[in-house]
């Protein structure tokens, strides 16, 4: 045997333990109910048999990052139709002054596969006893493959009864109110009890619109947006909980929320009379 | 000494050791020019004798989360003053569907604090050869305290001429455009030299903004800021990088990346060209 066709042996062996290696793969690759296995630039993927509606409510006062950071991990997933929903076409304007379009309303939306709830502050909690919102959000949640939120989001859904019964979390926060709302806090940056998916607090939409692409699209395409999104974190202060905060830290956003915790709660207690007369 | 007065005495002398590291971090909090240190909810931070106008272009083709991860930070600064700036007041369409209405035009801006340019895909190597807004970034870079960029945005900065002789960074699959562009390209999540801070892509905005608004309004702030946005990330991929990602998956990646690179290194020629003419 020369050098020359050792080394072909060797690179054909080689070859063909990547290709064992790919087969076994996509061996553990068991698609989603309405999709199939596929390949795209090497990677083996699901792709869905009809497009993937994804319904993400937004509306005043809600946390921008808490939408835009699984909004831009769906809205790189090839076909999926994601759409901004709220009661009319008019801008919302977010807690920081962000005006965003809506791009369909309550009223275009029928039976979306995924249903996500963003959080934010005051307005967030308004929607709590907001009737319209939370009927669209119960109809919507009898169907929907996957009722999820991030953040505050959680409570919005729980005051709709979706999370009654269920394991869940929110913003660290405002998340002693879930319990009052039927829920069963869990802990986790990401709670997924059947077809509900709740995540932390406004960072945590990140993780979580990565978590689900991957489940919706095969594990190399979340490992590709995750890429993409260059999503290889360094926070600059290791403060974001609060059990990595120093203490004056923790406390005084403890006392910022208050206020906000103290709504929510009332808002809770206002759900579940409405539940008992209902 | 009776049990009571021991305690007491216990209490006073833990009482006095927070006091004195107290004083001993607030020695350390040196404030930037133009602010003073003030203390609010048991926080030593800084506070802006004028409040800082923050100028953040938006732009079609944009990657909206380059930009709503450092403003959700910016927005919570109190005070500051957050503008979203482009030619016109006309929604702008990011990379994956959303409309964001400018808050403010370039007539509009004078002179602030910080400049900020998100990145994106082809709309983003568009800029660098319109000849409005490199002019418009090459003036105002001449007198912002912060020439900031998150992801592709620092090649528009380059193509304005405002990293040349400096160190700076970009998204992993641009990064290498940079040295056409006069600038020495740099490892890190967040890059510093001088005024300029260019960040990685998309997410490292979060990074980034967080630690720019702890260099504003003192470490402290910063913490408060990264405990609200419940900054603990846990990416379910661990595939953020290129290193880390599996070859599969930065082979995909890197060639859907090819002909925006090769697009973006022609747009870096062009910029180069124009400089040698003036």
């Amino acid at each position: 045997m020369t050098r020359r066709t050792l080394a072909q042996a060797l690179a054909a062996g080689f070859a063909m333990r990547l290709a064992a290696q790919a087969e076994d793969d996509s061996a553990g690759l068991a698609p989603p109910p309405g999709y199939t296995v596929a390949e795209m630039g090497g990677l083996k993927h699901f792709v869905p048999n009809k497009p993937e509606q994804i319904a993400m409510l937004i509306y005043p006062g809600m946390t921008a990052l808490d939408l835009i950071g699984p909004q831009q991990a769906f809205g790189y997933m090839m076909g999926a139709k994601v759409n901004l929903i709220w009661k009319t076409l008019d801008p919302v304007v977010t807690d920081t002054g962000v005006k965003i379009l809506p791009t369909a309303t309550f009223h275009d939306t029928h039976e979306p596969d995924v249903l996500f709830v963003p959080g934010g502050g005051k307005g967030t909690i308004d929607l709590m006893s907001d009737s319209e919102v939370l009927a669209f959000l119960a109809e919507q949640g009898k169907t929907a493959r996957w009722v999820t939120s991030v953040c505050s989001g959680s409570l919005v859904l729980g005051a709709a009864g979706l999370l009654r019964g269920y394991r869940a979390t929110s913003h660290w926060a405002v998340r002693d109110v879930l319990p009052n709302l039927g829920a069963q806090l869990a802990n986790g940056r990401i709670v997924e009890d059947r077809n509900r998916i709740t995540a932390g607090g406004v960072t945590a939409g990140i993780d979580f619109g990565l978590y689900l692409a991957g489940k919706l699209r095969g594990p190399d395409y979340g490992r590709a947006l995750e890429l993409m999104l260059e999503y290889d974190p360094h926070p600059p202060f290791h403060s974001g909980t609060p059990a990595d905060a120093p203490t004056n830290v923790r406390d005084m956003a403890t006392s910022m929320y208050a206020p906000l915790v103290k709504f929510a709660q009332a808002s809770a207690d206002a759900a579940r009379a409405r539940w008992a007369k209902a």
